[in-house]
């Protein structure tokens, strides 16, 4: 099914993003690969990123650095203290403090316009809705606007040469049904990162919301995470 | 008509988003100005969003600094010329080379962010689909679209805290149509710069897309352009 076609995909270092990689990849894309350097509190995932991209032979890439710091308003770019060791009803109720206001618009207009340049119509991103954090920017109706905003605000979308497709294939899948999926592609979750509140060595905390996530998966896939945990 | 609300409004320092700015003090906004060093091909544009803002009496204020060179792909970001000297027919039957991928869509979307942060819900940006360069990004439709995701895509959109606004009071009005609204809001257009090709001094070429259209909206208001051209 092999098809030519250049995708751009959206690479946190997160294990979504390592599984959409190996996806985009499944379906015959050539993966470009856009990360973003926007000043999140460490960079153990920027170096996630780049091992996963190297691991699944990603030959285009870029980091896009945008300092979202200077706008604040999120436990992950600014000072405040990450949640830990919430319930799963406390997860999902409202939006927490770790939603950094609009980033999805912000990465994937950047991934649009790479993409515009590299002649891609295709996007790949790690959204989820199922075992997610409540952010509202990863839904699959705010998928579908992205979409439209694409097709009337590029030249490609205007001429039709390219008929965009935001393509999020994690969007009603567990975290238990992604990791499966993945480790049936071949992902190494090893490299991942998911952590918002890791250790100065890297380690994963165990507690936040994205641990507890991840944990829950692993455990409801019945595989082991491979990753090191600080306690 | 004082609302006291906050607006963001897209200040590049051209005359559009000069008068723009003015429109939203009328409407009563206290617009919060953000301007964008996208690496863009000079400074000028900078140095007069600037001007123009203190002008305005703007308190709060920020320039993202985003490198959209690094995708390449426009006139205006990287090394290919700027075209001159061309008809009227030329400058609207095609996207010009001067169009900057996605440029719009990335600014919204920090607009929109930052916005977020600062707990306003309308956004003002300069577009204009009447004496435009053709960019797929100006048009009312994309705005629309733009307004949708916004609602969508934000914790304030979805929680119903704000029902999110992109003015773009200029979409349907003349340049000439801007300058006498401009003049009547008293806006300095001495402040403003369009030129996309200055000389090393900043004096305008009056040759590229942006002068001719500048300069045909301020023979059309019956108003002398008060800014330097080059020769």
């Amino acid at each position: 099914m092999k098809n030519e076609k250049t995708a751009v995909v959206l690479v946190s270092g997160g294990l979504d993003s390592a599984t959409i990689l190996a996806m985009a990849k499944e379906r015959g894309y050539t993966p470009a690969a856009i990360s973003f350097d926007y000043g999140q509190r460490h960079h153990f995932e920027l170096a996630a990123a780049e091992r996963v991209c190297q691991a699944a032979g990603v030959k285009v890439r870029t980091t896009v650095k945008i300092d979202l710091r200077a706008f604040g308003g999120s436990a992950l770019t600014s000072g405040l203290d990450v949640p830990k060791d919430r319930s799963e009803g406390e997860m999902t109720s409202a939006i927490p403090i770790t939603y950094v206001p609009a980033r999805n618009t912000v990465f994937l207009s950047l991934a649009l316009a790479w993409a515009e340049v590299l002649g891609a119509s295709d996007l790949f991103i790690g959204v989820n809705a199922v075992d997610y954090s409540g952010y509202p920017d990863c839904r699959p109706e705010y998928i579908s606007a992205f979409e439209r905003l694409a097709n009337l605000g590029t030249k490609s979308g205007v001429e039709g040469l390219a008929k965009w497709q935001v393509h999020a294939p994690l969007v009603s899948m567990s975290k238990g049904e992604i990791i499966r999926r993945g480790i049936e592609l071949g992902v190494d979750y090893s490299l991942t990162h998911s952590c918002y509140d890791p250790s100065p060595e890297g380690l994963s905390c165990g507690h936040c919301d994205s641990c507890l996530l991840r944990l829950k998966g692993f455990a409801d896939a019945g595989v082991a995470d491979p990753i090191r945990y600080a306690g």
